[in-house]
């Protein structure tokens, strides 16, 4: 059986770009699965990308093929990729580390090569979609069992680019949280798991998150209707919730926004 | 072959919760086929959610394994379950209602477990994300084949949270009709039969609709552009519509308004 | 092997409509792949459809089945249709035009029927959602195999509708350029080649479109950010963009907009 394809973008689905690529992947290996993660990481954010294929992982095929595409580089120099990380798992992307803590999540990077054969890319090659013309065609040879190596040449692991995730600023009793996403419940995630919070001393039933006395809950029906709480997301990091409601709203935050916890 | 899940969430698209939920299902079972009956149930509604299911059973293939999740309880006391209906087909999500008019359509239920079951529930469980470790992986286990009584003990179906559907209030000669939803179009669809209709003496050309006179018509094409008729809709019941136009706009309604037709 | 179904609509994925369609498909045919292409199309658009099937053939399944349905005559007298291109892959739709930019691109229509089949379509038939009891099933019925004849009676290739694509107005050194669609990230796509551009004669560095002076670029990241560029997109036809921004809205145009390029 072949592998499946595990495909995440920034595509968006109001364009036929996801569906393109379904195609291009269905006429190389018209048996292949392809699981799609999500297409709406936020235009050209690699980061987020990097981060939900990275937690995404546990929760995949073993022999999955990783297909994901945040590509703001496409056309210019930057290198395409396919990586196979020590747990056997397949990554295909734009060097720019959007593969990147999906490959750390899967025990590292154990051979890379940039995919340069002319067997598997499609002509011609627009500049603009190398999803459909690169990376479409790369995941589904890989995922119909062909060899990482067919793609073309080894790349050393040591110069591929990787994503620095920022991590909080701490000080004794006192966190300087990062929004690093908001879904679309309007609850507001952090970069910040709950080892952090208990590694600073704040172990109380309340946290003080930016200036507002907080109840840290275990579950949204502990919290009241309308009221905010802080929460251990399904990823095991702090977040910041309205029953029924928008936290992200109700903070007035977005995306990179800091809050103060203490 | 494995039974293909119908999955129907109010999880959303924006985020990578459904996926994730696709790969937890392909991890336990590779080659089961996933139906997406739509994910933008809105957020909390069990009622449309069932009401959605409810309707959808008879186009769905007769051995599907129902996954339903809206779950406003989640992490709570509130049951995980898992039913059988009397047609053969399963259904999995939380007792809170939101699968009843599923079993309902699929001839009642014949017999019920609570999903505890250690080797089917993936740990840690998340609090918040019972979708992934409890939900998912037991409908991934009934459509590969394993029998429903080896998720858990088996519940009086008696005990079952069962979905009120507000009917419409009639007397001779007018409908207090609610809104159960609006769909993409902006079509206003009501809790009312076309049945119902004729049963409250209300059978000439034209309705009066909150004291707008409408004709009845069967077809959109029947409808000069831009002007409101009223329809029976796919499943048989009463829509207010505007062809190339948002009725729910127009009627300044939405989901839970009162229409008095007349 | 089932052959897989390629599926286009305007449905939506606000509602149930596309999942439903996806369920009669697997009652009939159950293990059919299917390859949503969008269902984003805009409400009615009966050419951007056709545009947008025309323009993916290339990256689809020789043996695909086209399902494509954008019905703004839905229960009217239109018939539906189900076409064999000189190729062999299969198309199938309302005859309002949705389907003829697609069998052209696949060598021209071959055969056609009106889907008439009793056996085919599911009773009762909805006056208002023919892509679930007409279109969906005459899909399904092709790509488990059965013959274009077994939907219903042979009609004539020269009665049915073919879309009209606006072409650019050109004269020497100017062109009229429409825009035919806005993609998600705010490009704007017009219907003019790059063939088009040269035989004009305006093969300089700089384009003046509508007043703005624009680089010619290759690539998104020869654009500076938040400058605007025009490119030849993944389609070969001219594109206006704005690096990480939206074209569309700095020229504020919408699809149908005139745009003269010198």
């Amino acid at each position: 059986m072949a592998r499946p394809v595990v495909f995440v973008t920034d595509y968006g689905l109001q364009d036929e770009f996801v569906g393109v690529c379904h195609g291009v992947i269905a006429q190389i290996a018209p048996d292949v699965r392809v699981i799609d993660l999500t297409h709406a990481i936020p235009r050209q954010d690699v980061l987020r990308c990097a981060l939900t294929l990275g937690r995404a992982t546990r929760f995949m095929p073993d022999d999955a093929v990783y297909l994901a595409i945040v590509d703001p580089g496409v056309g210019s120099e930057r290198r395409a990729l396919a990586v196979r990380a020590a747990s056997g798992a397949l990554l295909v992307g734009p060097d720019n580390g959007v593969l990147s803590l999906g490959w750390q999540a899967l025990g590292g990077a154990a051979a890379a090569v940039q995919i340069t054969s002319e067997v598997v890319i499609l002509h011609p090659v627009s500049p603009t979609f190398h999803g459909r013309d690169v990376f479409a065609p790369a995941a589904a040879h890989l995922a119909s069992g062909h060899a990482l190596e067919t793609l073309g040449p080894l790349v050393e692991i040591s110069s591929l680019v990787v994503c620095e995730v920022p991590g909080p600023m701490t000080a004794p009793g006192v966190i300087g949280a990062r929004v690093v996403g908001i879904d679309g419940f309007g609850n507001v995630q952090l970069n910040v798991s709950a080892a952090e919070i208990a590694a600073a001393g704040l172990e109380g039933d309340h946290l003080t998150v930016s200036g507002r006395v907080l109840p840290r809950v275990r579950v949204f029906s502990d919290v009241a209707d309308a009221a905010m709480a802080v929460i251990v997301d399904s990823q095991g990091y702090l977040a910041v919730v309205v029953n029924r409601g928008s936290a992200a709203g109700e903070l007035n935050v977005t995306v990179g926004s800091t809050l103060v916890i203490e």
